[in-house]
């Protein structure tokens, strides 16, 4: 076989990349001049990647147009926000180029991330690791009264991939009810599904939404007016998709209404938030800057996932977390 | 039957007051003129405690010896640190008056409040709700690096009784290694337990230590210099039982030392701490003020469990939660 250039664009730590070449040995690694810091960021025009084999992180569209030899793009995130597009799958299917991306590398660590918003919420953390009341007091026995267990509790995810799944599992001894929400139920996802025609009836009903959406086409602006509205008042929202699968107006509106009793949201529109954005302000909102897949080891993780899809490709054997 | 005369110190809402007399007619429910609003404060002494069978709430031992009629005791808490001693032991049992506690009661929420404590810790909770860095920037990159899942962590749980029990369970899908010490293993724990002799090895090793000792003769600074010098370094530390069990001292200086990476702590001694504590100016000391077993609905749930109880005792049943 001959070498294959594969186009990297991470700034990788010394130890992953010592890894992905010893991976890669007797191909060819190309990186740009200034490879991008952040597994969400879209890599800078480089001619290079005119002549590249595979793409691994987040390539620019316009560049993937120019590659006429790419025959693999790998992405370095789960998220695939600026490739799913009618467009931009017409022209990957046209070529017979497939697009992998690294849920398997963030899955565990965005479900127990949602989680930790689940539990955090329930035990009222952010209010009682502020307080210092005494036993017995009034406001004791308050905070006491406002924490909670999940026992009994409905909780909705919207959007039912690798998140959903593991967390639903991480759910399991909760004594909960867990139902999914997906557009178009397919009936091997081991819990309660609803398609959009029970939508409506599982958010009236549900203790806890989460929010697991991509960002794409049909899902920005998904949590409009409408569907907080139809929400049972107190509810909470939480956000581990992407910030503009949410219109904020609405969400701020449902906070100030008492709608929603709290919103945790991982993902925001833009991110960060400016300081002085309102949802900074509420003080039922609690939120932190992207880093649900966030861990430590990820870029090890990130170029191991890698490697074990490329040697898939090598063999010609089916890739890992194929999108399409 | 004769109606039985049953002393209840707890303040209790009117929802759960009228449970309790409902569930206890026919009988003679007895309150004294200031009953205590905290499940854990001892009430005050009080002639007519001289003449009951029963005491349900948090009776005083002085009171407990000059009342020669009572014939069961049950205590509103999961904690009995009052009632621990050998010669409040010895008492009852020459007296054959039985000791409940409300474990039952608080068992779900103490260990949601834990694992909300594990799971705000590998996900940097505290430090990404204040942190609002852009993507790709050196803190973002750092902050993600800093959280991490439980996946392969050691998690050693110093104490074994309904709520170790309950939290093992929760954390079953985490993919991690549970461990347990007590004074003399049983066998039927359902965890690998260690005993006096094992214990070091498994601080050694141990990622998460989450003390759940109640406060008694045998446990009084339990965890001590020698016992946090054993820990590995970077190790988290978390108490949910009582305060008492921790030389603050000793936790002070382990996580000054580096020796431990954080503590969650809910409770303390004293309670609350002073404002100006040296564990409240600790950047990786995270107290709640003693919150844990709390939940909507408490009064009510623990009326229920006393009422069960109640019938036990009148039918001449095995009683639940018996602590001696």
């Amino acid at each position: 076989m001959d070498p294959l250039r594969i186009y990297v664009d991470l700034a990788l730590p010394a130890d992953a990349h010592t890894l992905l070449a010893a991976g890669t040995a007797g191909h060819r690694l190309i990186q740009p001049a200034s490879p991008v810091t952040s597994v969400l960021a879209q890599s800078d025009p480089d001619p290079q990647f005119e002549a590249v084999d595979i793409a691994f992180g987040q390539p620019s569209v316009a560049a993937i147009v120019r590659a006429p030899q790419l025959r693999w793009i790998h992405i370095s995130s789960a998220g695939i926000t600026r490739y799913d597009t009618p467009e931009f799958r017409a022209l990957a299917a046209g070529r017979g180029v497939p697009l992998t991306n690294s849920s398997s590398v963030y899955d565990e660590a965005c479900a127990v991330h949602a989680l930790s918003f689940l539990l955090a919420q329930v035990r009222q953390l952010p209010r009682a690791l502020c307080a210092r009341p005494a036993n017995g007091t009034a406001e004791w026995n308050g905070l006491r009264a406002a924490s909670g267990t999940l026992r009994g509790a409905h909780i909705l995810l919207i959007g039912m991939g690798a998140i959903g799944k593991r967390l639903a599992e991480l759910l399991q001894p909760f004594g909960v009810r867990v139902t999914a929400h997906r557009r178009r139920p397919r009936g091997d996802e081991g819990i309660p599904v609803v398609g959009n025609d029970e939508l409506a009836g599982a958010l009236a009903t549900a203790d806890h939404v989460v929010n697991l959406l991509p960002e794409g086409p049909g899902t920005r602006g998904f949590f409009g007016p409408e569907r907080f509205s139809t929400l049972r008042a107190g509810a909470a929202f939480y956000n581990l998709g992407r910030g503009a699968t949410v219109n904020q107006e609405a969400l701020l509106a449902a906070l100030r209404s008492g709608r929603l009793g709290a919103a945790w949201l991982d993902v925001t529109d833009p991110e960060p938030l400016p300081d002085d954005h309102p949802l900074r302000l509420e003080p039922n909102c609690f939120i932190t800057p992207h880093t649900a897949g966030g861990h430590a080891g990820e870029a090890t993780t990130l170029v191991r996932h890698f490697l074990d899809n490329f040697g898939r490709f090598v063999r010609g054997d089916a890739l890992r977390d194929r999108v399409f």
